[in-house]
């Protein structure tokens, strides 16, 4: 009787290995036997499932990004306007010291991503999602009268995309301006100016 | 007689090596033999001046802010308040296509950063520079009444430096979203909103 292999489960198994190694600085330099020794792999069997380091990358990006989706998903039900966008950044922006594993795994991922079309791809569909939901509050809060009448939703949303970007490297370098009662304050402080 | 060596031409070669390789996105992979190569170089006089991959990317790093730095010194000359806050923002966000690959040494940078207590050091030092000039103009801008009475001096530094931070990773990742009007439409809204 051939071995009931549960597919999935090792595939979780590599990519938690692919995060150990990226939180321990590791991931750059290893190879894919190194990996798959982390993942406790024959090599053989970890090319079946990631036959490169591409796609392990990728791999570890997408369980950040589903993870984050998941939590918008509930978090997101029943709230609009300036209090979706609200919620929305604090679903994305590294609060807590539990987020900064997230936060390495994405600036790891946009460094890949940087030298490589599909991974680019990978991010991109992922920030139009986001920029989408963005968009979606900013009209309902418009509409509600909640937005001042100088705002231009497009230079918000491409000021919000960039300060949740930015608020990612700064948990990681400069961990002493990006604890949660800093950010809430920018991010309050940001809400307040846009609102009418 | 010996050979007349000039060392810092030398050390500018294999700078400018690492900084191709960079952008071709081979940094992460190269060999201190093939950066060697890439140079000019043998192996044994490349390690004479950088003795491993992190010396490399601590220099290219170093030639990044410094050129800021230079044109910042000169830019800002004269400037005070909100005008010194906008102008040191156009330095430092990534205008024009010129700017792309000082924004890949910095998103490589940050990712080796992320792993190593001297190389996060050096960015926390130029970073802090920055922050302090940002405080500089914020506090001029107060007291010359030009700033909103609601703003909050530090929670505006730490928005300003995550957008600039942000808007490196978008030129690369997202750069339809980088042209220059969009950047300097977000950064005009931004000035806007924070004026008195």
């Amino acid at each position: 009787m051939p071995k009931i292999v549960d597919h999935d489960e090792r595939r979780e198994l590599i990519v938690d290995a692919t995060w150990r190694l990226i939180q321990r600085g590791g991931f750059d330099r290893a190879t894919m036997r190194e990996i798959a020794e982390e993942a406790g792999f024959a090599h053989g069997a970890l090319a079946r499932y990631f036959p490169d380091k591409q796609s392990l990358i990728s791999a570890a990006f997408v369980r950040a990004y589903s993870a984050t989706n998941a939590r918008l998903d509930e978090a997101l039900a029943g709230v609009t306007g300036l209090a979706g966008l609200r919620e929305m950044c604090r679903q994305i922006l590294p609060f807590g010291a539990s987020s900064r594993p997230y936060a390495r795994v994405v600036v790891a991922f946009w460094e890949q991503a940087m030298q490589n079309d599909d991974l680019s791809q990978l991010h991109r569909s992922n920030n139009m999602r986001w920029r989408g939901l963005m968009w979606t509050f900013l009209e309902q809060a418009r509409s509600e009268g909640e937005l001042d009448d100088g705002v231009e939703i497009g230079a918000v949303v491409d000021e919000v995309a960039a300060m949740n970007a930015g608020w990612q490297v700064m948990s990681l370098l400069m961990p002493e301006t990006a604890i949660d009662e800093r950010i809430t304050a920018a991010l309050d402080q940001f809400l307040d100016r846009i609102r009418a």
